[in-house]
């Protein structure tokens, strides 16, 4: 199966739009690298985490506005993961011989309620009512768990950490669709207020509004529409347990790790030093700490090691594998049901070196990989497309 | 690919058990039926509409109650037909060959919020910001816009509506997990208040709490599992517009239409005249006309004849098809999440003449069909099952 259409709308406070029509500037843009309209498309599958928006039904919304009414239509919901989600989603309704042809639009917009009431929301992931209620954690609160847990073991340093944001600020600069297009250096980040030590502002991702399409079709009539599709190799998933007190571990995500040794053993890949197949990959960093863990979880380098990637810069263009060339939920921004639809759309453009030339890969073994979380570690998937079919197994 | 599993709570005011013990009790009886235990499962998709509950991640604090943390995991919805979504995409996710075995799980909770509070959040379906906010209608009120208009064009009466509840309480009454476990006779339903009219308290659904769900299989595996397995024939799947004003129609639904055309052709089956082919129906009357308009959009009669079964009793046992042996949303219940997982399982129960004597229908064609909608036609589903494995098309 093939990534044959690809869109993305430009990430940010997009007061300008409602929930409809910023999910149709993506649509439109998977229309059109598709060559298709939207009455070739036989199946819908909507990300979106809702609970901001006054809307309960907002794939049908959606649908209506695109021209898509009709078709077979559901919202996916996997929290930060949502986008992932329907990705999978629509491969299973491709795959299953349900429809030749589907659509995955991620769409989020979060700037419609009040930002305490946003980070409310999203303090619930987990398990409401042991962790929220009783210890009012919110998310730079877990993350700031994992963030402590992670420098007392092996030794990583705030320095470390807003090093990512440096570098996915870097890299968002060069993105006109990304919530933040200005470079920043060590001291910015350093300097920011503290959220939850030793998380501070600027190794947060933002609170976005955004959205992200890809058109899905089977390898026939992929080879109709395109001389280029991209394939899909595998897809991993998996999840982890609602209450984060019966983790085993805090310095990596579990779902993560099984996601990425499914998608592997699918792909016929060794799950060990796996920088190697890769010419790019998208990973979560919600926080800076994330994407770190991302190293390790995707088995780019072994456990503890992979904040020395950050200190080597192994992670820009140039290096072992470069990270987060879109500039990341970080510096993109992170519109919690578009970005992992967001993920597939960018290294689709990667592969077929369709991205600004400052940040494009140099695309040599023609794969590369998305890593996307839902919550904190509550669902968790991996993606690898490819410029070759992948071979039967 | 076939339905091996099926479990099913008590359905009504369920304040005994939170959300996670009441999808377990399902979740249970779906894995003893199955004679299988959580880590056989590859796959877990998790229906819940949510918006009355605290707790925005449910599919992971239901899997991690249930020991299936770890699965690739997601929520779907899509409105009342959320749990019909929730089965297609376990079979997607089975027959595209991403697990062996999935099961799909209904869960609401509904009783959690006051009255008031479900009443407009369900209004809200729909195109929120058209319809809700500047005419204030309510689920009642779309639905009452239906039954006025059916009864306008074809003659259909309060009583006709009214037979539609006395037919479903009675089944109910002898199905224990019903949430309205007692007959009621017309004069009952007609001396009930107007809640919109003709729409009165006994032609709707009540809001319930409660959860379903099944257990499906590849056809290798469904024959190591089982010596019963219940064969899934076809799954139709369609969308409508959000918004009413933009419908052709008023007297049925035509997402329910497209949903049974799809169903059918995938089943081989002409699209006309269909009451023929099954023993058996569940159908989704979330108010008495959605009834009256499921036997018309399924086909079973001509457009405008539906309310003619009604008046010569053709859908109770021994009619030309026995319809909502369960009690059907009016008095089994509705808990939106799992009501399309309900209608499986129930369907699977029948087949296998598995229900209480009462209300169990005679099989001899070996077919039956679920319809589930969801929201005022914005989704619709329809599935087929059967004891005999399809043929290959």
């Amino acid at each position: 199966m093939a990534v044959v259409g690809y869109g993305h709308s430009r990430f940010g406070v997009r007061s300008d739009v409602n929930m409809a029509e910023l999910a149709w500037e993506a649509i439109k843009e998977a229309l059109e690298t598709s060559g298709l309209e939207p009455k070739d498309i036989e199946h819908v599958v909507v990300a979106n985490a809702g609970g901001w928006s006054s809307e309960p039904l907002p794939a049908v919304v959606v649908a209506e506005y695109a021209g898509l009414t009709g078709k077979p239509l559901h919202r996916v919901e996997a929290a930060c993961a949502s986008g992932s989600a329907a990705v999978a989603s629509a491969y299973e309704a491709v795959a299953s011989g349900m429809a030749d042809i589907a659509i995955a639009v991620g769409i989020e917009k979060m700037n419609e309620s009040p930002t305490p009431t946003v980070v409310e929301f999203i303090g619930r992931a987990g398990n409401y009512f042991w962790e929220f209620e009783n210890f009012g954690l919110t998310f730079p609160g877990y993350y700031a768990l994992y963030a402590t847990a992670y420098m007392a073991r092996y030794g990583a340093t705030e320095e470390d950490l807003c090093q990512v944001a440096v570098k996915n600020h870097y890299y968002a600069s060069m993105n006109p669709k990304a919530q933040f297009q200005r470079k920043i250096d060590l001291e910015t980040c350093m300097k920011s207020r503290y959220i939850a030590w030793p998380v501070k502002l600027y190794d947060s991702s933002p609170i976005t509004d955004g959205a992200a399409a890809v058109v899905l079709a089977s390898e026939e009539v992929a080879k109709k529409l395109t001389d280029s599709p991209v394939w899909i190799h595998s897809i991993g998933a998996a999840s982890g347990t609602a209450n984060l007190s019966k983790r085993d571990d805090y310095s990596g995500l579990k779902a993560a790790q099984l996601a990425a040794l499914a998608a592997y053993k699918r792909a016929g890949l060794e799950p060990e030093n796996t920088a190697r197949y890769f010419d790019a990959a998208e990973v979560h960093d919600c926080f800076t700490i994330a994407e770190v863990m991302a190293y390790e979880d995707l088995g780019f380098v072994r456990r503890g090691e992979g904040y020395k990637l950050v200190r080597e810069g192994q992670t820009y263009k140039g290096g072992l594998i470069p990270v987060n060339l879109s500039g990341g939920l970080k510096a993109k921004g992170h519109p919690i049901g578009a970005t992992g639809v967001s993920m597939i759309a960018e290294l689709t453009k990667q592969l077929l070196h369709k991205v600004e030339p400052g940040r494009q890969a140099d695309i040599r073994k023609g794969l590369v990989i998305a890593h996307n979380v839902g919550g904190t570690g509550h669902y968790a998937y991996v993606t690898i497309l490819g410029l070759e079919k992948p071979k039967a197994r």
